[in-house]
């Protein structure tokens, strides 16, 4: 019996979704690009997914985009200020997944200047961090819907209502928001005005790694180009299965949006774990049921062993946890724990429970019984 | 009966690589990055279709980068050059495929000034042409070893030793071969000395769209930054699905590598439908079993009927073919033949036929029917 709790990293994907995409696709082989008439069949599969999955997340279809997944969804809204005439300043929250934290530097070394927005201690950030880091100059902002090692839903809409308000009549800057962590898990209104772009993953929700998508409120000027493809906007030959799978895991996301027991899940386990001696949430004011945070991620500490050496140990027994995020797996600092001023020893020995839709009790259970067992005998 | 001629724009995947991929990246569905069992499980299955991968193109699997496909491929090695402390000239043949013409242009728009290498009237690309190009601050060269329009068989080898050569004690530019149409269909060999970069797209060889691979002869600086997957390389979770499904269908190449019967189904398009009145090869000098140029794609033009019509008429017959590429099948300008300085009308009129591993003589009847009664019914 094992128990997955790393579904902030990678949902298991949904096999019969898979498979019905790719029998699908596999009919519709052609390139969409084609003007001949497999090649309009496999244009209608992809039209016919864009539009189900703007009907899913409520926006017209010519603003989704399909992409390669979360990181480029990220990439092509921050690469496009490649394409303004003048440079300025980015601001970003200090909580920002790596695909937009290492990709500004990239543009720092081209002259953009990166200004972080910090979060408060309990790991949000607030409309008035936002309006006292960004300036005149600011063309980019980049605030995350939910935080993927915390799970602290951020208020993007707030946000984008206040920098509406703070650039009235002059150029607003572009507000990115990260939302991989969010699509299906919480109330995001992706086409909330003053949200310009949005980037969304397959993988977290269910679908198959490879394809994501990027909602952009209006068309950039991109500055990843090639054959022309997705409007100019996302270059290379579409993945129609792979879109065909992201629009049914929307799907499916929406017909079981009423089921959700998912914060009576996290509630069972932020009770239970943070009852073993040693253990307490990050950050500590988290209720068991805390509506400021995400039912699916909670971040943990523990006052005996690193983080690391008890995610080897939860496996050994079965029971799959992680420390921070996989993508920041192989690195030694975590800069969300930082801006929290979380202390260095908590840092080190944080742990992270991260759930899906199909978690259940006798999960929960290996869960709690694994961290108790592995504390006890130290 | 439909016949299918436009395996350069895709190539109908393989249902049951797919299908068995899936199939055991189902079973393997933790984030390679994950510590934990089932993340390096993962990360086992990755390791693994990187080295078979490896093993069919005759390289160290540490030279091998998985990417979203061609263009991504395509990119990584361009957009380095933004960490470049000098800008300089990047070398492009006249004969490029977007992913690398229109991202230059970009580089263009940030400084870097674009050198174009101009092919002969047969497509062909040469190293004299390339040494009269390059100049001393040329960082970037790009040749594609096999053109997806006409077929021509670019001499990258030979152009890479000539490199050599030419800035023998200096900096040489780093040359990139864009091997999408190579890729089990020539001898080109991926590791020979002086190339420096090479990209490779699983959908042209039966694979799943969305999945490709870079070779790096030596890392490079990227400038594309995220997570640090594919050791930094290619930032996103790992596409373990789409991984296997490459590795199979490079596998499979090599063990039909003695297969082949290609040089002689196309020997047949070529004999029957240049003996049809008002039709001819692009180039005119391209025989009918000319070593020259891959077996795998041909350009025609007529001497009646705009391509794009031809297409259509031929599509009506359940016959599938394309002008030139699929990537480009939007714009009305056709650079490759420009390049060749073919007429305006025969730009106009002209047909792409592409066929592949598994094309077979019935086939070929149809499509030359099908060329041949449209013709005449004009």
């Amino acid at each position: 019996m094992t128990a997955y709790f790393d579904w902030a990293a990678t949902a298991p994907a949904d096999g019969e979704i898979l498979e019905e995409s790719l029998r699908i696709s596999l009919s519709c082989y052609a390139n969409p690009s084609s003007v001949h008439a497999e090649g309009k069949k496999a244009a209608e599969l992809l039209a016919s997914a864009r539009s189900r999955a703007a009907r899913c997340l409520r926006v017209p279809p010519e603003t989704l985009y399909f992409t390669s997944g979360g990181t480029e969804s990220d990439h092509l809204p921050l690469l496009a200020l490649l394409e303004r005439p003048v440079r300025g300043t980015i601001a970003i929250s200090a909580i920002e997944h790596p695909a937009i934290v290492e990709q500004a530097k990239s543009l720092d070394r081209l002259g953009w200047k990166i200004l972080t927005i910090p979060t408060d201690r309990n790991g949000f950030v607030t409309e008035e961090a936002v309006l006292a880091t960004v300036r005149e100059d600011t063309a980019y902002v980049a605030v995350m819907a939910v935080n993927n090692e915390t799970g602290a839903i951020q208020p993007v809409e707030k946000i984008a209502d206040t920098l509406r308000r703070r650039f009235e009549g002059k150029k607003k800057p572009h507000f990115h928001v990260d939302a991989v962590q969010a699509i299906g898990k919480t109330t995001l209104c992706v086409s909330h005005p003053g949200i310009d772009s949005v980037a969304i993953s397959a993988h977290k929700i269910r679908g198959p790694r490879g394809i994501g998508l990027l909602y952009l409120a209006h068309k950039i000027e991109p500055f990843i180009r090639g054959g022309g493809q997705e409007s100019g906007i996302r270059p290379g030959t579409e993945n129609v299965a792979g879109a065909e799978a992201i629009a049914r895991c929307l799907e499916a996301i929406d017909r079981d949006r009423e089921r959700g027991n998912a914060r009576e899940t996290m509630a069972n386990i932020i009770g239970e774990l943070t009852a073993i001696p040693g253990v307490s949430a990050i950050p500590s004011s988290r209720g068991a049921d805390d509506e400021r945070f995400s039912p699916y991620v909670a971040q943990f500490t523990n006052s005996s062993i690193p983080g690391e050496v008890f995610v080897r140990a939860l496996s050994d027994r079965g029971v799959y946890i992680s420390t921070g995020s996989a993508c920041s797996s192989k690195k030694k600092t975590r800069p969300v724990l930082d801006s929290m001023r979380i202390a260095p020893d908590a840092q080190r020995n944080a742990f992270r429970v991260s759930i899906g839709f199909h978690t259940d009790g006798e999960e929960v259970h290996s869960l709690v019984n694994a961290v108790r067992s592995t504390l006890e005998t130290l």
